[in-house]
């Protein structure tokens, strides 16, 4: 239904440009930022609060309409809107855009501010966050009825629809027909290098229709218009693009179209003259006028009274919700695994997959198209009826979708590719870890043990990388049993968890049960009378154990230590490590390129260089992954 | 020009099903591989043998046709195929398929295999790949003329397709209508979990179209259709996909369709049927006809005989040719920078980029849309007249393109965005390493310096990625005559370069010239006496000197070491390291979360998080990069 007609427009303009005016305001006082994306957009954004159903005073309200601002450097009138809309955002925040500790940083972060409703930063991600949040919303409404019926809006520009990305989720909501998606596309025609032109010729409304979606066009500048097209949007039967055609830095007299506006403040005399041009006081910053303010918090009222009548009628549904949002992790029964058998990582994996599933309701994902090589694939059926995600050959997308899907309020999310894959949607990783979002990724075919489909498919560096990545815990357990003592951990802590797994046959070493996995790493094989300790993860433990039995029939007394999560291990304090390696000399081994145990050990069996494509076993023999080098390096050192 | 008719079908069979029956018989060799797409392009395989002008006795020829298998797992398919038309390997290097030391790996490595134009491997890079050869061969043909007049030709399929970076490098292929780029879309309709139809519902005609290209369809297992195709195609005027409907494992009776046949042998007993089903003997292996192998081998003798009469016509454009590819660094007038000077390294690279675009004349590159932020915009002219490549927002494609440049026999090229999205391109970057492709990657804004932008903006796990990679070299220079001290050793280093470079202003702080930089790292500041060395890359080297200069003030003497470049550094041996370091105590600093520095240090401020929206002077303050700390740290080492 139509929200408004020819006698909001005086309103709307004066609600427009006060938008404006606090962007280029925030943004000058910080003398930083990207004015020219907010005042492009403040019009639509106007019009956009008499359609969305949101409840500032209950921000985490399941059924509200979520929305993404993909390019994150819009992010002054995310928090003008945030605080115009009443959420938790004073005017002093504003003021202090950009600023240290501050509640408005330079890109929007999710769990920092109120409203945002996930970080998107880099551009491409936030178009495919709010696949994923069309895609959590389609689930839900299959198991919760009419109680979940929102839209996803989402905000987009020439930048992001360039994005790889951005194709792939688009390609997939596509596909989906997700008919709860509405993209507007802020079409500028401006870049940073300058006009689109330059490097952009494409026939975007084509792009859209070949990939299943509906097309509208509108004048970004005209209230009428885009409120139709926005009405039209909300009853489509599949996903939406609203090209909206708008001028960068609308307003800015003597600057509106340039891409000088894009990226750097428009200076004092520009906004003061603008203000007035616009029949503001050019001396007043941050000026809100009453009407305006109470015409936006209409957001706010309307919100909260419709979700009073939500609760109302979907009381029934809000009892399962609540259930599913438990997640009552003890009630999971493991699968169980026997000393001695041999079992690769990525199938005990698969299992406790399935265990999870069976118990925790929102426990949903899949693969990029190797659900049967990363046993990924659940017994409930696919999406959108059951969990099962088939993500395409799309990893990055993936990446991005079960953000959104984390960050919907509903679900844990997995998805799976080869670990060197993972190279293809780490932008992605990188924000969950930010974001702190209960993500979980299922790598397999972990290292050379890859064997014969060479360099290209075997990962070297990729544990290194994430390591490196604050927040993540990398998991690369030793064995099944490891495995199981990993999930029951990573499903227990704050923040994304990788689990990092074998191609091949791994021999259960390790005992049942661990408690030990939380220090990250644990003694496996205690030596009082150890000179050396033995260290390792995934696949080696089983080679250290070996090697260390070797070594004490030499009569060299030795310890193996087991760490199926690096990070953990390497928090511990120099007390707690003198605990478990005392004075023995420490080798670590691993067959990664893993410079980061030279924190703890003091040499280090890794690879030097890419591998190659031969037999598995071929290959760890040949990088020095055998019994004998080991003894060689462990005797070196002593 | 048709290039068959009626007459060869007959022959054209007995090439497709040899070509057939010998990557089944790899396959089941090596019981390892792909043979489902290797049979289903068997036939477009041998049409395009017809067509293609390459030189096998001349693998490097300048103006031959490049080939590219996007779908690295199709390599049965191209060691067949190089065999067969004349390349220098042999059957025995078949029979060898996917062991240990071959010259035919899983998937095929450039430099590896005479032939083999690039490393493809993942999925996706294939595609963009090509493109980088076609705009590497507009640009020579804007410089040479008519010497340069070949055809790239590129195979891809459904999972290439779907892969971001395929939209990414067809969108800008599109824009500067590539009339020299041929693409097979390879549409078997397969992936691994199934028929695509679970994933992809994409009219990819539609697709392309919007995309600037023109679109053909053939049945692929039609000779006369695939011929005429392909002639169309060669007389286009931009980019021309052509959709090649094929049965994947065309031929294996029993399996023909099946996903079955894409990524596992076929088995003993189908390999059997399927030969004796069409005629060939069924107790054979590796059977190539005299008749087929001479009809494949004509591959060679045309191209032989068009080479000759190429080099015949274009004496002079070959000579213009020959001094490109010279590249005589040794002209090159690098900028001069004083002690004291505050440039950022950004800067000063751009001005050295210039110095080495006027005299290097195959050194061209570009940004994804950040030139005017990196400082990487020639005075050369856009391309494909100049120098200057917008690349769009498409970093990904970026990377890929780069490496079809530097494969391409006459570019040193280069490419740029911020270093936190290098994320984007990593998986181009990876297999550049692997290739140890000259590209060099300009990576500005290369920490919490980047202050107000925030987290998503600032990197911090980035150098411990790249690190990692082996064969690359990351080079982050303390200030302007560092960063000329390393573009002269990374000009003449084998493999890839990147440059990790501030946005912030730097003062400059080293000598002029150091030839040290060889090694990695340098003793900056000297003291005999020193109880501790600070060892720091960056911007952190200056606060390494002043932290120094106060700890001197205090009594404890002091020395600094430089590493603009740790991979070199790390390389050294423990006794050159004690060189440098003597049985001083060593702290690094670096603002990133390096823990590799542990291999030479015993203690390192680094950044323990990610970073935060502020001011950059207050957040290297806040993260402990700052004197006080510094000084903190290094008197508890000691």
């Amino acid at each position: 239904m139509s929200k408004i007609d020819q006698n909001d427009i005086f309103m709307l303009q004066r609600m427009a440009n006060t938008l404006r005016f606090l962007c280029a305001d925030m943004v000058q006082e910080a003398n930083s930022g990207h004015p020219g994306v907010a005042m492009g957009l403040a019009d639509v954004a106007s019009v956009l609060s008499y359609h969305l159903n949101i409840n500032p005073k209950n921000p985490k309200w399941i059924n509200r309409d979520r929305l993404v601002f993909s390019g994150g450097h819009a992010s002054s009138l995310v928090y003008a809107l945030l605080h115009l809309w009443g959420f938790d955002l004073s005017l002093q925040d504003l003021k202090a855009f950009r600023q240290k500790d501050s509640k408005t940083p330079g890109h929007p972060e999710y769990g920092h501010t109120q409203g945002v409703e996930i970080t998107t930063g880099p551009l491409g991600q936030g178009i495919a966050n709010a696949v994923g949040f069309a895609m959590g919303a389609k689930y839900a409404k299959n198991h919760f009825g009419n109680a979940i019926i929102h839209k996803v809006y989402c905000f987009c520009g020439d930048g992001d629809l360039q994005e790889g990305i951005s194709y792939e989720a688009c390609a997939l909501a596509g596909h989906h027909q997700l008919d709860n998606l509405i993209v507007f596309y802020d079409s500028n025609k401006i870049t940073i290098e300058g006009d689109t032109s330059i490097a952009m010729s494409e026939n975007i409304a084509q792009r859209f229709i070949a990939q299943g979606w509906d097309v509208l066009e509108c004048d970004g500048h005209n209230f009428l218009d885009i409120d139709s097209k926005i009405t039209l949007a909300k009853q489509a039967k599949r996903p939406i693009l609203i090209i909206t055609h708008t001028t960068i830095g609308k307003g800015a007299v003597g600057l509106e179209g340039s891409h000088k506006t894009h990226g750097a403040p428009l200076g004092v005399e520009v906004v003061r003259e603008s203000k007035k041009a616009l029949g503001f006081d050019e001396n007043e910053k941050f000026v809100i006028p009453d009407d305006v303010l109470m015409r936006f918090r209409n957001v706010c009222e309307r919100g909260v009274a419709t979700n009073k009548i939500w609760e109302d009628e979907n009381a029934q549904a809000i009892l399962q919700i609540q259930k599913w949002q438990e997640n009552d992790f003890s009630k999971i029964e493991y699968p169980s695994f026997e000393q001695g058998e041999k079992i690769a990582t990525r199938v005990s994996n698969g299992k406790i997959l399935e265990a999870i599933s069976n118990k925790i309701a929102g426990f949903l994902g899949g693969s990029a198209d190797l659900g049967p090589s990363n046993n990924t694939t659940l017994s409930s059926g696919d999406f959108p009826k059951g969990k099962n995600l088939h993500f395409g050959i799309r990893e990055h997308a993936m990446g991005a979708i079960v953000n959104g899907l984390a960050n919907y309020g509903l679900y844990l999310p997995f998805c799976a590719t080869f670990f060197v894959f993972s190279d293809y949607l780490s932008p992605s990783i990188r924000i969950a870890s930010i974001m702190n979002a209960k993500v979980f990724y299922i790598f397999t075919h972990d290292s050379i043990g890859v064997g014969e489909d060479g360099a290209t498919h075997q990962p070297i560096e990729q544990l290194s990388h994430f390591r490196a990545m604050p927040n993540l815990k990398v998991f690369r357990p030793a064995d099944a049993n490891e495995n199981v003592a990993c999930w029951k951990l990573a499903l227990q802590l704050q923040g994304p968890c990788m689990f990092v797994l074998s191609r091949q046959n791994l021999e259960v070493c390790t005992p049942k049960n661990q408690d030990v996995i939380h220090c990250g790493g644990y003694l496996l094989k205690e030596n009082k009378q150890a000179s050396i300790t033995l260290v390792a993860s995934g696949s080696e433990v089983n080679l250290a154990l070996r090697s260390a039995k070797k070594l004490e029939e030499e009569g060299i007394a030795t310890q193996v230590v087991s760490v199926p999560c690096l990070d953990l291990f390497l928090m511990q304090n120099a007390k707690e490590r003198q605990e478990i390696f005392g004075n023995t000399k420490v080798l670590a081994i691993e067959a990664s390129r893993s410079f980061e145990w030279y924190k703890i050990a003091d040499d280090v069996v890794m690879m030097e260089s890419f591998g190659s494509s031969a037999k598995g076993d071929d290959l760890f023999e040949h990088y020095g992954f055998c019994e004998d080098n080991i003894i060689k390096r462990a005797k070196a050192l002593l």
